[in-house]
């Protein structure tokens, strides 16, 4: 067994430790150290910090003096003036145990180190990244970091991560990601997916910060009440385990884990210092502590979306609409695979869709409505049924058709009946979109149902995020039972 | 074991059986029975036709009389003037059998039925669709359907499915869907993938004509190179085995199945008629005849992408090339878990590209590039490296680096350098690229790199179409040995 999961005790006093982060994500200042006028972050973010609004409680530090973007640049973090309590570092590795020092003896305690060249380049880098615990020790600061792009509060629109503007608006979700170029890449498209976010931090190579303590903050902010995370490796496998036992009694944490392979692990050591250990002991933990593990990135994005806007189901009885009787089918096989099952409709249900179907509709679920143009009532009769506890309605349509409908001023709200009013007929169960095929449908069919109901273009996975959620729901009554 | 798999006789016939389908596919002229001015497919496949340049030979049938898009609608069958030689059915489906016959004494022998309400509806569509086969079969019509929407050749513009103007431009890759919705939406879609097709065909209930002689139609096709499958159950598994093994040796077949799952099964029977039988079998089946398999719709789609575009390799030695290390990690699992290997590189190209990279890089397989800007250098290290058969690309950015790069006037393309030269630096070798995050840079990313490289959206995706080439040449080869 991987030393990775016997080391260590079980550190509860991470709960306490939380408020220590706080800092991070709501900073009376910040200084940033390595701001400069050639290209690159230095340059960058304090035009970002300035757009988001933090240009009166930003200061920036550079030994050349001068001005940049309308702000002084101060020569030595010690001439910095007012009460900053955050420093996000951009100086090359080897001068980064140094800026620590003069961080420290300015009083900050809480430090975000961009730069990359520590222990995910070897032994120099290891060495280096030694130097710069010990003095961040020696002064209390507590790091995020290095080789991370840092942090993200949507509430406040404080940002070190270079998003698009569109990543800012407040959402549910938090992120955790290890690497910062795939948070930063991640978060620049979670938006046009509608997946919006409360939190998110890149750890990079956790010299200080790990992913529990992330975590537990996440656990007690108030405006996230989902977790999605990307992990190479755990930085204490126990901990981790305890945490993600805590956590995901009251919130969903969703988590892509790369390293399943040999192959895959070496990957993560080279990347961010990560021992992945043997895949089987994190799967293991998972199950353990009500974690949701994605199979793919894909899968990690579409289970984010159902579970950051649906409610639990009571059960695992999943209703399935389709205008499509394939898609119907793949969906079918999909959701059976992952532990859903597809009971017959209630006697009423089916007389209900019979006495307005048209004669060759196989009134039986899955619902396969076909050109009837019954698609909402059909949906309406799944959503009330008593035998069903959760609602996936594959709405695809001919491009065609959709533009003659859109010709004659139909639009796909009046085909499909408004989403709002679907969610009030049944609010205590979980219904999702499915579309494929010509883009606009889609978009359009997006629009039409708003926000409170995901449109997904996978039906496999549009089952698979239904079955997670009945999952969840599962593993967290099992453990309440526990308690 | 299941019926579907002892019956009958391998029917090599239907190698001869072939040019019987031709005028499916390139017919002298077309009769439209049931074209009606009430909305529907009578309604607008008239204009369709007459928009693909067949206006001149279309002739347009309803009891009623008149005109209809400026074209004179005949009131009987026997009425219509030329040599037409294939005709569309659109009329109830109880009145089916007479078109039938009518359609015979006019001497028509090839045609599509889109009525539904056969055998998919139970009972009583089984007796109807009984009756309208004595029919056919009394005058010799060869029939494709009923419950579908016919055919689609780009090469002559012919489409009786109502697709985008877009879908019928002429590619490679040919469609065959059991279902009509499903192809329908399917081939809207395709396009905007970069998928572009040579024939498509949705069979529905298969009265007459099945899948096994639309593909030995399509082996013979100079036109078409790669065959997408979408499958509910075979007509006849013996001969479809066969005829796959046959097809399989020249041209790749990629199959979606559905009712992999009971109650997948029974979604398909109720929907085109279909006997899926046991899954087991099929697969079976698939891995003896050289099919590829696809797991998910988004697969199958990633697949043909790769298939069609990129040359079969040498072996299994995947080298991957990233900018983010977390994705190369996770497609790193995809590969191995799909059987491919990465092995180191060959150390010239560890020192060819250590000359050019920033002390941070780890040079190795996956080579993680990060922000260093040598993405090209590296992927061209990879080309020409002999220890590598295929590369996998993966280009992310941070939208704000995007976007400086794009407002100093650097494209993508003088970030990536030119696909085509890339191409030919490896003629031998498949390469892909993968993306995600902001929608723009990958948009500009297709562009840049143009149609012989795909970009793909899922890392773990791309790295399964990859292993799935490999798989295919693997499986050709043992064949051809056999010989």
């Amino acid at each position: 067994m991987s030393d990775l999961w016997q080391s260590g005790v079980v550190m509860d006093e991470s709960v306490e430790a939380c408020a220590d982060l706080c800092p991070f994500f709501t900073p009376e200042g910040i200084v940033i150290v390595g701001a400069r006028r050639s290209p690159g972050f230095g340059f960058i973010l304090p035009i970002a910090l300035q757009r988001q609004g933090w240009g009166d409680r930003l200061f920036l530090v550079n030994p050349a003096g001068g001005e940049l973007h309308g702000l002084p640049l101060y020569e030595r973090i010690a001439d910095v003036p007012g009460a900053p309590d955050m420093a996000v570092v951009i100086v090359p590795a080897t001068v980064v145990p140094q800026a620590l020092r003069e961080i420290g003896e300015r009083g900050i305690k809480h430090v975000i180190i961009e730069s990359a060249g520590f222990t995910e380049i070897g032994e120099r880098g290891r060495a280096l990244q030694e130097e710069a615990k010990s003095m961040a020790s020696r002064y209390g600061i507590r790091v995020i970091g290095p080789n991370c792009v840092g942090v993200i509060n949507t509430s406040n629109r404080l940002s070190t991560v270079e998003v698009v503007d569109e990543a800012l608006n407040p959402g549910p979700v938090a992120v955790i990601a290890q690497s910062g170029v795939f948070g930063n890449i991640l978060l620049d498209g979670l938006h046009q997916k509608g997946l919006y976010i409360s939190k998110a931090v890149t750890l990079g190579n956790r010299m200080d910060v790990n992913e529990c303590e992330i975590l537990t903050y996440l656990h007690q902010d108030p405006e996230t009440s989902l977790i999605m995370m990307y992990l190479e490796g755990a930085a204490d496998g126990r901990l981790l385990r305890g945490t993600l036992d805590r956590v995901t009694r009251d919130k969903p944490v969703l988590v892509l884990k790369s390293g399943r392979t040999g192959s895959g692990r070496q990957a993560t050591a080279s990347h961010t210092g990560s021992m992945s250990g043997e895949d089987e002991l994190y799967e293991a933990a998972f199950r353990q502590s009500g974690v949701i593990r994605a199979d793919s990135l894909d899968d990690l994005v579409d289970m984010a979306r159902v579970f950051s806007t649906q409610p639990l189901p009571s059960g695992k009885r999943l209703g399935i609409t389709t205008s499509s009787g394939s898609l119907g089918a793949l969906a079918t096989d999909a959701a059976v695979k992952a532990g859903l099952e597809l009971p017959p409709l209630d006697p009423a249900s089916v007389e209900r869709v019979r006495s307005i179907a048209p004669q060759w509709m196989n009134v039986r679920n899955p619902l396969d409505v076909g050109p009837s143009g019954q698609f909402l009532p059909a949906m309406t009769a799944l959503l009330e049924d008593p035998n069903i506890d959760m609602v996936l309605s594959i709405a695809v349509m001919p491009f065609a058709v959709f533009r003659e409908f859109k010709q004659r001023g139909i639009s796909v709200k009046d085909w499909l009946g408004s989403a709002p009013e679907l969610r009030d007929l049944a609010p205590h169960k979980p219904v999702i979109l499915c579309s494929i095929g010509d883009r606009g449908f889609i978009q359009d069919l997006d629009e039409a149902v708003g926000p409170e109901v995901p449109v997904l273009t996978s039906p496999e996975s549009a089952a698979r995020a239904l079955a997670a959620l009945y999952r969840y729901k599962v593993m967290r009554d099992a453990r309440m039972q526990d308690k």
